[in-house]
């Protein structure tokens, strides 16, 4: 039955890619036999993908879509075969790469190494929720995590960092199926690839079995396996890309084009399918792998059963996981003070983890730099502080999963230039609308002495750029909690982008607020000119226009510490901020401010190493110079 | 003498950073006795830090720029103590990371791990200009590259990748030396990394030694042994951070903050200098270290005369390398032809090779899709094709060490949407105004069926904000070719976003040309509305055009490969090109475009999975919607 099933997922996978005239049939066709056995080990169940205690498995070779579709289908999720009909086509529930508007599907994959990262999240997620949630004697949480990965994901140097993490903590929940088939797009993995896996994931603190991915007794036995281990376990599964396509088996040509009508039937014919049936479940097969339906249903029940008996204390602590109060956070009050962003950020991360006990997170090694350090909470897996090393890109594929995983809001820490490093998984969280908060700091040429490397200076346009996305850069401290408030007030990930130096508490709003995107914090009558700021040059602005202000030339401020929200504003309320012409003033490149601005004052060099002060002034950023800048705009 | 160079480059640092109330003196301390041993072992010419033949010297740890500028000034390098003094002041010879405007620097580094992979880099360049150039018994090309760094580059997934190559090249000339003090700074670098790094480096295919590295017969030793090895080297140095730092050695305090006036004196007393003197150098010391400056003299001469014996073929080809005849490429002619930019790219990618002995490159294992093999050429280390793996971060580190050896002009290949993964090495390709050249193919929601995590939206943004970098979005073939043109005629890294999907020759330019990055090719006499696009949606808008036309509402259009060189055009040309209302069309975010345009037809979320033709409809970029948003702005 085994290979009856296997062989099911093949064709089907085959016939799903042919139909649309694309995808990849290698992985599937090459990992249809470790899925078939898998899919009896898993705990989980299809008619409820979001029950909290199932396995979570990543497919962290997204392009095996089709192999996720056909497993989901024959497992019993909300997918029927029709959707596996429309593979790859508009608004299907069978999209290119997996994304987690499918029943079923945990975590959208598709870059590579992401999924491997995101599995070390589940992971870790499920310690740390273990610790706080069973009992001695009643283990609500205690699922396996499994990801399927291949040779791309582990050349990404994501991969590594992600497996050091999970390795230094013994992550013994994890299992990580390696589908070891030598071959990339280019073709043989060795022109560029002859690392010793097992020696590899073994100094990275994992246990490694290595088998053939043929055959089914060995398959089993290294799953089966699994449970008895103290440390993450890496399975090496030797297979064959491709594997039942004949001919092309073995061979990179099936790994992202359609394998052809005629090689698809003579295949079938070859393994006892009926070559002229496509999308063909034959009874037997579809009632051995429906069984995850009863079984999970019963797995869910008895289940429940232990919630039924859990302490009132960790029934409470479940329901505040599930259902995060937003209203329970006492938000600091900076009015007055003369404070980094980076410190209110600080005393803000720790007022949210204080009323939130989903709240948790962690820095790439600059906790000290960063102040995102959660105080007196303990470190993970029995606190809410995350250190993740030095290792961005990780981190926040990590703390994607953890935001997936049903209980958990987490926020990633680094510089802001650093964000560079972790941008796809960024990308990631906006295209799933995750709840992950980034905090980035020392967010511009203000760095100072560190000098051009360390200077953001593209950064706030990327983010800007990016759909369903929130980049917040707060100018003061209030402001910097207004924006936590609208940033929580939002399904989407958010970056807080703050300053290493001091800034001056604002004026309070004459109009508008932050949760707008932007407001006026100085307003005159008939303006000439309104000078638009976020961050650090807010308060310069200020001071720009009381020197105009003594030259008689009427200057609006605004600040915008949310570019995007602004945009989102209706016309009224942006032609009642912005008045006269309009002067955007940023310490960086700055270029989408003209959509509001007539005008911009940004960088259009990268930074240098000096004293901060010395900086802003050189680059222009002065009262003195955005006055003057003001005056050129006036009579142009 | 080791003892007290070491010591004086320990205090040179200390007083550097105390000075500049600003840096990093934890680790110049810690590796000051693995220097004073390395620097005896340097083959360089302090007074031609550009011989070929020298060893490189990679900092990857770029914090640590108070040891390289100690190191510098004491080798004789053309860097004065006066310069020391004025550490991470503005415009100083020593910023506060390594700069190569510096002499004696390789290359920038900062970022944690570029340095590793840019280390690769030198040494695949190295193992590669030995083999065009060395004959049997005339080694030209016979350095080592010796890279020093630290627990935070190896944490960071792009070292992991670019040594997984140099293992699998066994690149010989390679020397790792990894200073272990297992502090990072958050503090020990075991809350969040247990790895045994010996064991992960064998598993790459490195040969691995342990030293103490405080203790100079070991270091020598060590040092000694790189010559006899068959892999890549790695020198585990265990060492204190801020060695010599009294109470503070050991601790993380030392890694970035200046230690204190007090200590300073009392370490310096304790090692028997003079507390009081500052920036001090003893006679004795600056005799021993500038002993460089003759013993590099002498090499480099040695060297001229195996250059004087090489074959007239060798010569010639070493003078071609060094000084590459752009003229002599044979660009390609696609007149008339419909081609997807990504073939039209290849082409021309071959004609340059053809033309260039010093053009080499590869794809990070999307070369079949990327179109970027170079025919007939061999791969690395014997031929052009250099194969990265799934590797794009190192990929682009690597490509631009190769840039900066001296005799190549590489380019990096992969999918547009996996730029993401190698931002910050296209930066520091930029900030060092490198010849890298970099191939983004799949450009937009053109990808189609692969979807979402495959669909570029953000990424044209991200690069246009960056300064000193060319993006290019050409149209068509011959419009490629003329890119091609543009960006080898500047000085500074460019990138080639590629289509994958045929595009319709455009008609001849009316007025400008590529190289001015917007050019007219359809112009109206008195025209209501100019439609500026790149790329794919450029054909779209000349049928917009006609459309409007048949309505008898005048339109002009602008192909616009190049935002950044419109930008660098003067206010008479851009007035030229864009009269009455300005529309941009663009498959991308496209914010930036409101610096000339009106309004943008751009992307305003993510894509979606389906054909191509499906999508470009579905967000609008038809002929008729772009017809029907050009007359909406005319009616506004």
């Amino acid at each position: 039955m085994r290979s009856k099933i296997s062989n099911t997922i093949k064709f089907l996978s085959a016939d799903m890619i042919q139909k649309a005239n694309s995808g990849h049939p290698g992985t599937p066709m090459g990992l249809s036999d470790v899925m078939s056995v898998l899919m009896e080990k898993l705990v989980h169940n299809p008619k409820n993908p979001s029950w909290l205690n199932r396995d979570r498995l990543v497919f962290s070779g997204g392009h095996a879509s089709a192999l996720v579709y056909s497993y989901l289908y024959l497992s019993g999720y909300d997918i029927a075969l029709e959707d596996l009909k429309n593979f790859r086509q508009l608004h299907s529930k069978t999209p290119g790469h997996p994304e987690i508007t499918t029943p079923g599907v945990e975590i959208a994959t598709g870059p590579l190494g992401q999924g491997v990262a995101n599995a070390v999240g589940f992971a870790m997620a499920a310690k740390y929720a273990a610790n706080l949630l069973n009992d001695e004697n009643n283990e609500i949480i205690n699922h396996k995590v499994y990801c399927l990965c291949g040779d791309g994901d582990l050349q990404e140097g994501i991969s590594y960092e992600a497996c050091a993490l999970a390795g230094c903590h013994s992550l013994d929940n994890l299992v990580i199926i390696y589908d070891s088939n030598k071959i990339t797009i280019d073709g043989s993995t060795s022109i560029a690839w002859d690392e010793d896996i097992k020696v590899r994931f073994e100094a990275q603190g994992f246990e490694v079995a290595r088998i053939d991915g043929h055959n089914f007794d060995q398959i089993e036995f290294a799953l089966d396996e699994a449970k008895n281990k103290t440390k993450p376990y890496l399975i090496i599964a030797n297979t064959a890309i491709g594997k039942g396509a004949l001919e092309l088996e073995g061979s990179h040509k099936t790994h992202g084009a359609p394998l052809g009508e005629d090689l698809i039937k003579r295949a079938k014919e070859a393994l006892g399918f009926d070559p002229d049936e496509s999308f063909s479940v034959s009874e037997d097969v579809l009632f051995a792998t429906r069984a995850a339906v009863e079984k999970g249903d019963l797995a869910e029940k008895l289940w429940n059963e232990k919630i039924a008996n859990l302490s009132a204390e960790k029934k409470n602590l479940l329901n505040s996981l599930q259902n995060p109060n937003f209203d329970a956070i006492e938000f600091p009050d900076f009015s007055g003070q003369k404070v980094a962003t980076r410190d209110s950020n600080g005393k803000i991360l720790n007022a949210i983890a204080a009323a939130l006990p989903s709240f948790i997170g962690g820095s790439a090694d600059l906790a000290a730099s960063n102040k995102t350090e959660l105080k007196g909470f303990g470190d993970f897996p029995y606190g809410k502080n995350f250190h993740f090393g030095i290792r961005e890109h990780s981190m926040a594929a990590i703390n994607n999963a953890i935001a997936r995983y049903g209980l958990f809001i987490p926020f990633s820490a680094t510089f802001f230039i650093f964000s560079d490093y972790l941008k796809n998984s960024a990308r990631m969280a906006a295209l799933m609308s995750l709840r992950h908060y980034f905090v980035f700091t020392h967010d511009s040429i203000g760095v100072g002495e560190d000098g051009p490397t360390h200077e953001p200076i593209e950064q706030l346009s990327t983010f800007r750029a990016m759909p369903n996305f929130y980049t917040f850069r707060p100018a003061d401290g209030n402001e910097n909690v207004e924006c936590w408030r609208a940033a929580l007030a939002t399904n989407a990930p958010a970056a807080f982008v703050c300053s290493r130096q001091g800034l001056e508490a604002l004026p309070k709003a004459v109009f508008g607020e932050a949760k707008n995107g932007a407001y006026l914090i100085k307003e005159c009558e008939n303006a000439d000119i309104t000078l638009v700021a976020s961050g650090s040059e807010v308060g310069i602005c200020l001071k720009a226009a009381a020197l105009l202000q003594s030259e008689n030339i009427r200057a609006n401020v605004v600040s915008a510490p949310c570019f995007e929200l602004l945009c989102e504003q209706n016309d009224e309320y942006k032609a009642r901020i912005f008045k006269g012409k309009v002067l955007a003033v940023e310490a960086a490149s700055a270029l989408e401010w003209y959509k509001f601005a007539d005008e911009i004052l940004g960088m259009k060099s990268f930074g240098e190493s000096a004293p901060a002060g010395e900086l802003f002034k050189l680059f222009g950023f002065s009262d003195l110079n955005v006055a003057n800048e003001a005056k050129k705009l006036l009579n142009r």
